[in-house]
C-alpha cells in the first residue's frame, strides 16, 4: 500500500498511464474524464492552471476504510500541493502571495448528478485582506470569499443554501441594487459575517478547507442523486470519482482577463470554424448565465489578437490530438491564456455528419470512423420535419404521448377520417387527424392528413404503424387525452380543443402543443449526408431494402437507398373504396360462383399495383406477401353492428323513422352480425389467417399469384427487368408451404405459359411462428427464401398481444424496469433473436443459399439491424423512410463485428 | 442371378432364415407374413398342408423387369409345385387324383387393400369330372369349379364380379332355392358354361391358371388400392409382396370333415382355455358368415375327439413357440387335422390384460413383455362404462363428434346447467347436458350430468377440458346438429330431440345415439390390471401425478396411483355461486379498500381448498398455480351485455314494463358494459393473464399465497406432512418470475412466522410461453421447478388458438393429411418438443436438480408421455382418469428406450 502512486499532477499523466497499462480508456478510470483531459492538455503544452489528480483508486480506498484517506494518500496530496506552490510562485494561505485553488469532482463518465465544485480555496479573513493588497480590488476578494463560503457550506457542510440566498436578497435590498455584482465592499463584508453565523463549522484554515472539500467529494459518490443517477444510466457502482485541485485563475481582473467557452467547429451547422461566446472582466459564469451580453469568439482576434491566436492553434492542436470537435473553456487572466477544460463538444444532427464527412476528408479521421461517429437517430434528423426549439419553448404543451413516427406535423383537428380527407383535399387545409384509435378504414384520411394523434394503442398500434409506413409524424397513447367524438371535442386536464382548433404535434419526442409551430425541413439531400451514406454502404455486408405497397413508395425507397422491396402487404390495398365492396362479398358470400365473381373483380386491381411496384424497382428483387389478416377485419365490427341494430330496434318501438325502412335495416344488419358472429374468433391473431386462409381458400390466393404474374409478364414485355418473389405468410408447418407452394406455383406457370414469358421469381415464407423457427431446415424444403416477421414473431414468442399490451400491461413493465427495451421496439435479443438464430442455422443446413431478411418493424431499429447482421442475415426491410438510417446501421454494425 | 433362391418350400424356412442371416424380421420380410408362419409351423412339425412361398424379392424383381418373372424364378416355383405332388401323392392337372391348389399373397405387413385369394386352382372340366368320380360329390366338385373361375375372372382377369353374381341369382330363382349352397349341380353347371362365357380368357390349363394368378398376386403390389393403402399406413413401397401356393384342404368332405377358428385363450376375459368355433362338414367361409350355428370348439372333444386333442396340443405349442396367443384356422379332411393360418390374435382390453400378467406368471413372457403388451388405450377401458356392442348394433346412430372424454352416459336431454342440475340432483333423473359450448358458469350442470354434448368447440374446449377432468363422458364439435335453445330442441339431419328425450353418447368414439343404449362398467379394481400397473411402476423412471382442483379429485388421484399434484388450478373455484360476486366485485371496483375487502373475503374460501387437498396428498407434493386466466373472463360477456341493453331499451321506447326498473337495468348494465369494455383484449390468449396479473395486481396473488400457507400451517399443525409448490403462470421473462417471487415469498415466511411453523416450499413456473422456454436458463435462477404448460406452449409455438381452430382450419388440416396428428392430443415432437428440449437443457445448466414436469392436456397421452420420458423430465401430470395409462405409457417408453 505504501508504494501506491495516489495523487497525479496534471503534469504526470505520463506516469499515470504508464501505472495502468498504456490504455487511454484506464487512464479516464483512474483519473477520471476531467482530470485525464487536464493532464493531456498539460503534456501537450498546452496553458493549464497547474494542478493535480486524487485518483478513483483513493476515493474506493477512502470509502472501503470507513471514510479514512488510505495509506500516504493525503500526504501526497500535500505534496502536489507544494508542486504547484513551486510553480505558481504562490503560497497556499500565505497572505502575502496566495494560492487559491478549486476542488471539483471528476469520475470516468460524466455525472449530473454528482457534487461537483468549491472555488477559491484557501481564503480566509488574513488571506482576504492580503488579496485586496495585491489586487487592489475589495469588491473582487470579498465577493469571492462570500462564494467560498456559500459553495463549501453546501456542498460540503450539507447546508441547506436558501438562508444563504436570503442574506444576499437583504443585502441587495439595503443596497438598493439589482444584482450581487453591483454590491458594495462594505455590504459584503456583511454578508461574510452573516454567512460565517449560517456555516459556524466553516474553517478558516486553507489546508482543512481542501482536506474536507476533497472528503466530501468522495464521499458524495456514495449520495443518493449520484446511485439514482448511475441506476438510471447504466453506470457501474464500483469506479469511484476522482478529485480534481486546480489552481484558480480569474477572467475577472481588469480588461486584460476575460473568460469564454468555445467548439473547435460550428456546432449547428458542422462549419470548420471556431466557434463561442466570451466576455471581458468576466468571470465563467457570467458567460453561462446570460446576464451580460456576450461577444462571439471572433472578436477576440481585435480585442486580444495575442490571446486568439494563441486559442484558435490550440483549438487545432487538440481537435488533431483527439481526432474529435473540441468544446474548452479558458479564461485569460491579466493576458494570460489558461485552458480549464476541453471534451467532446455535442453538436446537431446535420454538423454531426458535416464534421465527421469533413474531419475524413482532412485526413484527421478514417472513413470507417466517421460512418462510426454519427448515430442513426441522427440521420432520422435529416427525413422529418422538427419544431424550431424557440417556438417549443413559446407554446403551450398540452399533453406527451407516444412519439412513434417521428417529424413535425401542424394542423387543424379533425375527428373523423372522412372529415380529415375532405378538409385537406377539397379545401386544401392542414390537418391533424385524432382518433381514440385507428382502422384499416380510416387510412384515406391519415394519408390525408399531416400528423395523427390518438388517445389509444401502442407503438405497433395500427394508427402507429401505418404512420411509420407512409412518414406521417404521430404520437399515439396520449392516455390523459378524454375524446368525445360526439361533441367533436377533446380535452387535456382543463384545456379543451373542438374540431377545426389548429394544434401541432410532435413525432419526434411525443409531445402536442396547441396553436401552430413553426417548423425546420432539413434535408435528405445534404451532400455530406449523401457522402457519409456512400461510405457506410462501402462497410456494410447487410442489404437494406424496404416496406412498400404503392408505386410511389417504392420510388421514395428506391431514392433513399433501398435495394429491394422486402414487403408489399397485399391487403391494404382491399380497403380501398372501389374494392372493399367486392372484398366483403367475397367473404360473406357462400356461392363459389359469387366468390369467383367478387375475385375476377379484385384481380385487375392488384395487378395495376404489382405492375407499378415492378416498374418502379426495375432489375430489383420485390417481395409481395399473400393477403394476411384474418377476414373479419374486412367486415364491420361486432359491437357496433349490435348498437345499430338496437338503435333501429329503438326507434321502431318507438314509433320514430320509416318502419318499412328500419325493418329492412335490422334485416341487412343482423344478416351481417350473423357472418361477423360466424368469423368471430377468441384470438384472431392466433387464428384463420395468413397460409391458413390461403389453404381455406385458395382460390383467394391463386387470383393474387395470378394478379402478381400477369403483372410481371406485362412488365417484362416492356422490358422492366422483374424479380416477382411471392411470400406466403403465417406457416408454421412445412406442409402448409408444401401443399400451398404447389398450388401457386402452378398458377404462376400458367400465366407465363399463357403470357408466353417467363420471369424469374422465387417463392418463400414469413418466419413469424415459433415453430416455424424451431423446423426451419424443414421449412426450408420448400422456401427458396424466409424473412422474419419479428412483430409476429414477437408477439408469439413473447406471449404478448402487442396492441392489448403497449396500452396495458407492458407500458407498466417497461415503468417498472421489468423489461428495459420494449420488444415490438428493438428485437429481444435473448428470446427471439435466440430463435431467429436457430432458424437460421436450420434452413441454411438444408438450403445454404437460402435468401434471409427481416420485414418487421424492427428492420428500420440500429439495435435490431445489428442483430441481424450478427445472425448472418442478407438484409432488413423497413420503411422507406428509416432506410437511410438501416444503410448506416448496417455499416456500423458491420464495423462493430470487423 | 442364377443362384438366387427365389421360391421356398413350407418346409425350407430354415433354409430362408439362413439366407436372411438370422433374424426373423427379416423372415417375414422374405417370405411375407403369412408364408413365414405357414413355414414356422412345418417347421415345428405342426400339419399345414404343403406349399410354397415365392418370395417377395421375385415380386420385385419381377416388377423391376417389365412383369417378367426373374431368372429361373418360374422353373423353381414348378420345382417346388413337383415336390408338393410329391408329398401329397396327388398331381396338379391329372384327373385321377389331382391336386389343387390356393394362391394368396402375403406380405410382410397385412394389408387389406391388397388382391387376396385365388382358390381351387387346377380344376378344369376334365379335373372336374374326375374328382367327382373320386369323392362322389358332383354338387361341391361343381361349386368349386365356378368358385375358382368367379375369383379368376374378378382378380386375375379384373372383371366385374358383378354379372357372375346376376348368374347365380338367376340361377338360384330358376331352381327356387335360397341360397348357393342348394344349388343343384345341374344348375351349377349351368353357372360354369355362363362364367365362361363371361370370362373367355380363363385357361383351362391349370398350369396357366397358376401362372397367371401369380402374376396377378404380384401385380396387385402397384395396384392403386394398395398403394393408396400404403401411403395411408405409412408402409414402405419397396418391399413387394410374397405368394403362398398350398395344397387345397376341405372341410366339406362329409362327417368325418370340418373346419373351424379358434384362439389358444378367451379373448373376451382373456381366460387360458382355447375358445372358437367349428362346423362339422363345412367350408371355412361357412364359420365366418354364420349361415349356419356353430359349434363351440370344446364340442369337439365328444365328436372328433382325435382331432381335438390333436388340435389342444397345436395350440399349446404354437402359444409356447410364438408366446402369444395365437388366432387359428384349422380343417379336418376326413379325419385329418390341417393349420391353414396362425397369427397373433385380437383380443378386448380385459383380456389383453389378463393374457399378458397370466402369460408372465406362467413364465411364458417375462413381466417387460408383460407390460408392453397392453395398450394404455386398453387401460383406457377400465376407467369407463362402455356402451355393448349389441346395444349400439342395435340402437340408431344420431351423429357424430369429437370423442374428448371417453365411457358411455345415458340420459334425458338438458338444454340447460340449472335444469341439468336441478333434474339432476332434485328428481335424481339421469342427464345428459347439451349445449351449443360450456362456459365456466356451466360447470355445475356439468358436474351433476352423466355426459355433456354440445354442438361447437374443440378437443381442448372448455367443455372438453371441464369433461375429461371430471372423468364425464363428452363428445363435443358435433357440427351438424342445430339446437334451438329456445324451442328446447335439437335437430340432425331429419331427426329432433326434445328436452327430456333419452340420448346415449360414447365420449370414447365420438358416437351420439337416440334411446338409452346397454352400459358395461368394467372394474379399476381388476386384480390383473392392478398386478400389471404395479409391473409397470417397477420400469418407469417418470413420476405420474395427476391435476386435481378439488380434495375428493386429489383422493382418487392418489387411489389411481398418482405421486403428487401437479396443476391445482386455483381460478376454477372463483366461479362458485358464493365467490363470484366476490371476485366480480374484486375485478370492478376502483377502490383499493374495496378491492382488499372483497380478497379479504375470498381468502377463507381458497384457504378451505387448499387445507383439504394437502390433507389428501398428505407426504406427496402439492402444485398449486395462481390465478391465471385474463379477469374479463369473471365478467358478462359483451355482446350479451349489449343485448340486454338493447332490450330494455326496446321496452322502454315501447312502453312495456316497469320504466324505473328498466332504467336502473339500462345503468347497471351499462355500467359493466363499460368495464367489461376497458378490460376488452384483441387476443385475451395472449393479453393481461398469469403472471401478469399478478404484477398489475400483486394484492391478489398475495391474497392466494396466503391463502396456501395459511392452510399448509394449519395441516402442518394436524401432523400432516405437507409440501407446497407454488406455480407462477405465464412466465416469458425471468424478471417477472424475480418480481413476483420475491414479493410473494415474503408473503409466505411472514405467514409461517405469523404461525409459528415451518413447511417445505418451492416456488416455480409454468413453461408455456416459448420465450420461457428459450431463456431457461435465466428463469432457473428463480424457479425451482418447470411444468411444462404444453396447451398454452402449442398455442403459442405453432401461433393456434385452439377453441377457434379446432372448430377450423385445424379440423381441416388433419382431414386433408397436412398434419397427421392433432397438436392439442399429442406433442408436436420436432416443434413443441424440440423447445421443450432447449428448456430442459437450458434449465438444468443452471440447476441441475430442477424439477421439471408436465401439466397440459398431454400428461395423458401416451405417445406425448414417451417423449417426456425422452426428455429427462421428472414426472408428467394428468387427470386422475388417466393416472393409471400414464403409469403404463411412462413404464413402455422406459423399456423401450432401455
Amino acid at each position: 500500500m505504501s508504494d501506491t502512486k495516489w495523487v497525479y499532477g496534471f503534469d504526470e499523466v505520463a506516469d499515470a498511464q504508464a501505472a495502468v497499462g498504456g490504455d487511454w480508456d484506464e487512464v479516464r478510470g483512474l483519473l477520471g474524464g476531467k482530470g485525464a483531459n487536464l493532464g493531456e492538455m498539460t503534456r501537450l503544452g498546452v496553458p493549464v492552471p497547474p494542478g493535480f489528480t486524487i485518483t478513483t483508486e483513493a476515493c474506493l480506498a477512502y470509502l472501503d476504510a470507513g471514510e479514512q484517506f488510505p495509506g500516504d494518500s493525503w500526504a501526497q496530496a500535500e505534496a502536489a500541493l507544494a508542486r504547484v506552490e513551486e510553480a505558481t510562485g504562490k503560497t497556499f494561505g500565505d497572505k502575502d502571495n496566495p494560492l487559491l485553488v478549486s476542488c471539483r469532482s471528476g469520475a470516468k463518465f460524466s455525472m449530473p448528478g454528482m457534487m461537483d465544485t468549491v472555488l477559491n480555496i484557501g481564503l480566509n479573513d488574513d488571506v482576504a485582506e492580503g488579496m485586496i493588497a495585491l489586487t487592489g480590488d475589495a469588491r473582487f476578494v470579498y465577493d469571492s470569499y462570500r462564494r467560498l463560503i456559500q459553495m463549501f457550506g453546501s456542498v460540503v457542510l450539507g447546508l441547506d443554501d436558501e438562508p444563504f440566498e436570503e442574506v444576499l436578497t437583504g443585502a441587495r435590498k439595503a443596497a438598493g441594487v439589482a444584482s450581487d455584482s453591483e454590491l458594495p465592499p462594505e455590504a459584503l463584508l456583511g454578508v461574510i459575517a452573516e454567512f460565517k453565523q449560517l456555516a459556524p463549522a466553516f474553517p478558516s484554515d486553507p489546508r482543512e478547507q481542501l482536506k474536507l472539500a476533497a472528503e466530501a467529494v468522495f464521499r458524495s459518490w456514495n449520495g443518493k442523486r449520484a446511485i439514482d443517477y448511475r441506476n438510471a444510466a447504466g453506470i457501474a457502482h464500483d469506479l469511484g470519482t476522482a478529485v480534481n485541485i486546480q489552481t484558480m485563475v480569474f477572467g475577472n481582473m481588469g480588461d486584460t482577463s476575460a473568460t469564454g467557452v468555445a467548439m473547435s467547429r460550428n456546432a449547428t451547422t458542422g462549419e470548420n470554424k471556431v466557434e463561442g461566446d466570451f466576455l471581458v472582466n468576466a468571470q465563467g459564469e457570467d458567460v453561462v448565465a446570460g446576464t451580460r451580453p456576450t461577444l462571439h469568439v471572433e472578436d477576440m482576434a481585435e480585442i486580444m489578437p495575442d490571446s486568439y491566436a494563441e486559442f484558435i492553434d490550440i483549438a487545432g492542436r487538440l481537435e488533431q490530438h483527439y481526432h474529435e470537435m473540441q468544446d474548452m473553456e479558458f479564461t485569460i487572466e491579466r493576458g494570460t491564456l489558461w485552458l480549464l477544460q476541453t471534451r467532446d463538444g455535442k453538436r446537431t444532427a446535420q454538423a454531426a455528419v458535416r464534421i465527421a464527412v469533413d474531419q475524413a476528408e482532412e485526413g484527421l479521421i478514417d472513413r470507417k470512423t466517421a460512418v462510426s461517429r454519427v448515430s442513426p437517430d441522427q440521420v432520422d434528423f435529416f427525413l422529418h420535419p422538427q419544431f424550431s426549439a424557440e417556438s417549443k419553448a413559446a407554446a403551450g404543451k398540452l399533453a406527451e404521448g407516444l412519439n412513434v413516427s417521428p417529424g413535425a406535423a401542424v394542423g387543424q383537428v379533425a375527428f373523423t377520417a372522412d372529415l380529415a380527407e375532405s378538409w385537406a383535399k377539397d379545401e386544401g387545409r392542414k390537418v391533424i387527424m385524432v382518433r381514440p384509435e385507428t382502422k384499416p378504414d380510416d387510412v384515406h384520411g391519415m394519408l390525408a392528413a399531416e400528423g395523427i394523434l390518438t388517445s389509444k394503442g401502442g407503438r405497433t398500434s395500427h394508427a402507429a404503424l401505418v404512420a411509420r409506413q407512409f412518414g406521417k409524424p404521430a404520437v399515439v397513447g396520449v392516455a390523459e387525452m378524454e375524446i368525445d367524438l360526439k361533441a367533436h371535442t377533446m380535452s387535456v386536464g382543463g384545456a379543451t380543443v373542438s374540431e377545426g382548433d389548429w394544434i401541432s404535434i410532435d413525432g419526434t419526442t411525443g409531445e402536442v402543443f396547441t396553436g401552430q409551430l413553426e417548423t425546420l425541413v432539413p434535408d435528405i439531400s445534404d451532400p455530406w449526408l449523401m457522402k457519409l451514406l456512400s461510405w457506410a454502404d462501402e462497410f456494410r455486408t447487410l442489404g437494406v431494402w424496404a416496406n412498400a405497397d404503392y408505386p410511389v413508395d417504392a420510388e421514395r425507397a428506391r431514392r433513399y437507398g433501398a435495394e429491394g422491396i422486402g414487403l408489399a402487404r397485399t391487403e391494404h390495398m382491399f380497403f380501398e373504396t372501389e374494392r372493399l365492396p367486392l372484398v366483403q362479398k367475397m367473404i360473406t358470400t357462400e356461392d363459389p360462383a359469387a366468390r369467383q365473381e367478387a375475385l375476377d373483380g379484385l384481380l385487375p386491381y392488384q395487378r395495376g399495383d404489382f405492375a407499378g411496384l415492378f416498374r418502379a424497382m426495375d432489375g430489383l428483387p420485390v417481395i409481395i406477401r399473400l393477403i394476411d389478416p384474418p377476414l373479419h377485419e374486412f367486415l364491420p365490427e361486432h359491437g357496433q353492428l349490435l348498437r345499430d341494430i338496437a338503435a333501429a330496434q329503438v326507434s321502431l318501438a318507438a314509433g320514430e323513422g320509416d318502419a318499412s325502412g328500419l325493418e329492412a335495416k335490422i334485416a341487412a344488419d343482423t344478416a351481417m352480425l350473423e357472418r361477423v358472429e360466424a368469423l368471430h374468433e377468441a384470438n384472431p391473431m392466433l387464428g384463420t389467417r395468413g397460409v391458413r386462409l390461403g389453404i381455406m381458400i385458395p382460390e383467394l390466393t391463386r387470383m393474387q399469384v395470378r394478379a402478381i404474374f400477369e403483372a410481371a409478364c406485362e412488365a417484362a414485355k416492356d422490358g422492366v427487368d422483374v424479380h416477382p418473389e411471392v411470400m406466403i405468410p403465417l406457416t408454421s408447418h412445412v406442409n402448409e408451404l408444401k401443399r400451398q407452394r404447389s398450388v401457386l406455383e402452378a398458377e404462376a406457370k400458367a400465366v407465363m405459359e399463357e403470357q408466353g414469358i417467363e420471369v424469374d421469381y422465387k417463392f418463400g415464407t414469413m418466419i413469424e411462428i415459433p415453430r416455424a423457427a424451431l423446423t426451419a431446415d424443414e421449412v426450408a424444403e420448400y422456401a427458396q427464401f424466409f424473412s422474419f416477421g419479428t412483430n409476429d414473431l414477437t408477439q408469439t414468442t413473447y406471449g404478448i398481444s402487442r396492441d392489448d399490451a403497449e396500452s396495458g400491461f407492458l407500458m407498466a413493465y417497461l415503468e417498472q424496469g421489468i423489461l428495459t427495451e420494449n420488444p415490438f421496439a428493438t428485437i429481444d435479443r435473448n428470446g427471439i433473436g435466440k430463435l431467429m438464430g436457430i432458424a437460421v442455422e436450420g434452413g441454411r443446413s438444408t438450403r445454404p443459399d437460402l435468401e434471409i431478411g427481416i420485414c418487421g418493424e424492427h428492420g428500420g431499429d440500429p439495435k435490431s439491424i445489428a442483430l441481424c447482421h450478427e445472425l448472418g442475415l442478407n438484409y432488413v426491410s423497413c420503411s422507406p423512410f428509416r432506410v437511410p438510417i438501416a444503410r448506416l446501421a448496417a455499416a456500423q454494425a458491420a464495423l462493430r463485428s470487423a
